[in-house]
């Protein structure tokens, strides 16, 4: 682990150091901190905990500079927080070289400077760019193309004619490039399934990172393209054919059906479900469990099933606890009005 | 990849060509197909693409034929598309023979033809049927039986006993015959945790399809049950002892608690949830999101959580947005009649 | 398999044995058992099943015992159940010793008796408990811990520095320790998203179970935790920084959002979700599919999305059906009021 002191990050993160310089060993939370680590205040509901801290110093914004010994005062606290913990983080695993209980595919190329552990599958004419890792377990298929930097964790799999871009990450487990759901029933009633083959292929942008066990379909026809810095969660599914624009975050267990096409910018919150063919407009954000099943202009904010805007879907959510005493106001409404209507009628 | 003419693609599928033959490289959308690629029209509302299209034939009915300057003539047009796709599609994978970087246990059997990848694993007393390829992580547990023809891709797990028939694909990472969650809290408050072994198997019928990163538990006791030609897409949790009838369509992130009974021909679409040991008869259609919590007859179709018929779902549906508005018209309801009682009461 | 006769299973569970001794091959359903199987009634609803089946003997209990030739006497019949067919149960896999087709860092250590198949991965200075078994395709990161008789089951992946305790067992494709979904936009708009580094790392307690294709990432800082004898069960979601309590029964598909604190002794049931940084009290039970999205007091019982007690939740999932109806009776009832109010202004 690299060892910095205080001065030595405020040079590399460009922040101001208040107080005496010291040495650095890792970040930490306000309460968790020891005298040798960095802790940071991101929300001001946190700001008690200054006072008792044991941090050396802390990433906080000018308001809060002055209650603390040693600052690093930052505009962005959480941000630089992000960027001094990078510093300090290890990287999973230090495998060197190509493994000999790999399989590399006579066929297939191999950039400069790549890891590959046992266990490995590189499939013909997989074309693997510079510095990349590839993990025990981890498969790439016939003719796949992966962008210089990219990490294929433990178990992670990208099937035939795959494409990732530069600096993409692939947790274990995730699936880049399975079949879409082709199945179609011929006619009600009918045993048979019939397959519609899945010709296309997945397209992955710049530094899109892919979930655990996510899986992404490939393309029926054409490709399935998710765009640069897209981060996508854990156990995430993205089908068939559908497009997903940049910098977006895919929260996890979300579910995107075939066709649909996501905007740039998007956040879809966990376990959120987007219908087929669909359209997501730019800069959208869909509420956790939301059911999409119409078009969403650019810039909605909303959530729910069906999906409604953010204000209906509060109002909505703290009026349904109220139903049952609702149908209680009304029983007794339709019984005091017709009473007064016998009242009235004589 | 074969190479084909439009009359080649009549002959292979019945269809009938109008217009002069020409060479075809693959198929299409009418909007991205170029000169020498097929497209089709499987829905009316595409209809006006078929004028701009630069496909060199479209697969069409008998109503559109007239609109294009080729035709492959079809009365199922998404149908026959899918059987000239398959014609045009490369299968993941051109491994052949047996790697001797797999591990076959001595006691396994392996059909006629089959291609084992490296780093597949089959274990004692497993029979591989003919022509199956196991890819590279693949997991063939004790007594296994696989059928002739299956596919088990890159880390799919097959545990002990489990039994696939002909034509079974598990896409990657898909497990079948994991242990059901077979746990019980002795009594309320107790810390300890009982478990209930789970000493059954998996049978899955014939061309059943599984996809990535599913799971399909093993019986507490006896089989849990797949039957032909059901299709269960990725992310799918199958629980211990579920029977599934035949040419099912079980769409992504769906989860069927234990012991529930599917019939045949049923669609369970994304994310919908089926509570433990229920019944749900044929040919039911049960939609995204649903939550199931109690029996559902043959030929149901509905969505909601409560699920409900698929006309009272949508009213719902349509009806919770105004749940706002209608609290306010019930409290105006309340004033007025309390005014006109007053006044009648003088 | 083991042999038994009924009275070796009376003595090995202390049950009463009522009835001849007679020999037996395993444990099966009340219908399904034949007459060498032991069968078992747990609930009442079954008992009709007593006079039919063919089991040679029935784990009741004392007030059930008269309706069947042979019982063993339970006071608690269904965990007695659970006993008798550990006792019949086969462990999966049979493989012995430490396979030279695994990778074994030099720096890596092995506990005795532990089992390692072919194509397991364990990096630098791993401690691996004794009796340990690792399935292939099993990843184990470097400076992980894993306690004594922990069970890796083919494709689980441990990352680096996480920590099992005694007796875990992870199922086919569980992955603990990936990063947390540490991504956050700089600002509305932006199209960059920033990393921040996931730092922390993984424990899991004693005899924690974690389902195929489970996902727990690590802490941002610091671990996310699993406390013993908690069973987390298939494609469930835990984020970064995570506590779990004691003795939790986690269902199939649900998420759990980062830094969320559950209490000892929590069932969450199939697919539901929990927002961040909340608070589950002890001994709580959260049905399936529910949203929470506030904190949840100890012993608290509820479900539906927003979440509320269990009884409200009943009835408003009763109520919902008959909201088309409500808005019908509102509007008569504005109707008639309109017209009474213009009588009585006469």
């Amino acid at each position: 682990m690299p060892e910095y002191t205080l001065e030595d990050l405020a040079a590399k993160l460009s922040l101001t150091l208040k107080g005496g310089n010291a040495k650095v060993s890792g970040l930490n939370t306000l309460e968790a901190a020891g005298p040798d680590e960095v802790s940071f205040l991101a929300n001001p509901k946190y700001a008690p905990f200054l006072e008792h801290t044991r941090a050396c110093a802390v990433i906080v914004d000018e308001a809060h500079a002055d209650k603390v010994e040693r600052a690093l005062i930052s505009k962005t606290p959480y941000l630089d927080f992000g960027r001094a913990l990078a510093l300090f983080t290890r990287k999973e695993g230090s495998f060197v070289g190509v493994s000999d209980q790999a399989y590399i595919d006579p066929q297939a190329e191999l950039g400069e400077g790549c890891v590959v552990y046992p266990f490995a599958y590189i499939g013909a004419r997989a074309r693997v760019g510079k510095t990349c890792v590839i993990f025990s377990g981890a498969y790439i298929g016939e003719d796949a193309i992966i962008g210089d930097n990219c990490r294929l964790y433990p178990n992670a799999v990208v099937l035939s004619r795959v494409e990732l871009g530069e600096g993409c990450e692939l947790h274990p487990g995730a699936v880049v490039g399975s079949d879409g759901f082709g199945f179609t029933r011929p006619s009600p009633g009918s045993d048979a399934i019939q397959r519609i083959p899945q010709a296309g292929f997945v397209r992955l942008g710049k530094e899109v990172s892919v979930g655990s066990n996510a899986a992404i379909d490939r393309g029926a026809l054409g490709p399935t393209t998710i765009g640069d810095e897209t981060k996508i969660d854990n156990l995430v599914q993205i089908g068939h054919n559908v497009t997903v624009g940049k910098a977006g975050l895919v929260i996890s267990q979300v579910g995107v059906a075939g066709s649909c096409r996501i905007g740039d910018r998007v956040t879809l919150a966990g376990q959120a479900g987007i219908a087929g063919h669909l359209k997501i407009g730019n800069d959208a954000v869909i509420g956790p469990q939301a059911g999409v099943a119409k078009d969403v202009p650019d810039g909605f904010q909303g959530g729910g099933s069906p999906l409604v805007d953010g204000q209906t879907f509060l109002r909505t959510l703290s009026l349904m606890p109220k139903l049952p005493d609702l149908f209680k106001r009304i029983s007794k409404l339709e019984k005091e009005l017709a009473e007064l209507r016998g009242e009235t009628d004589k």
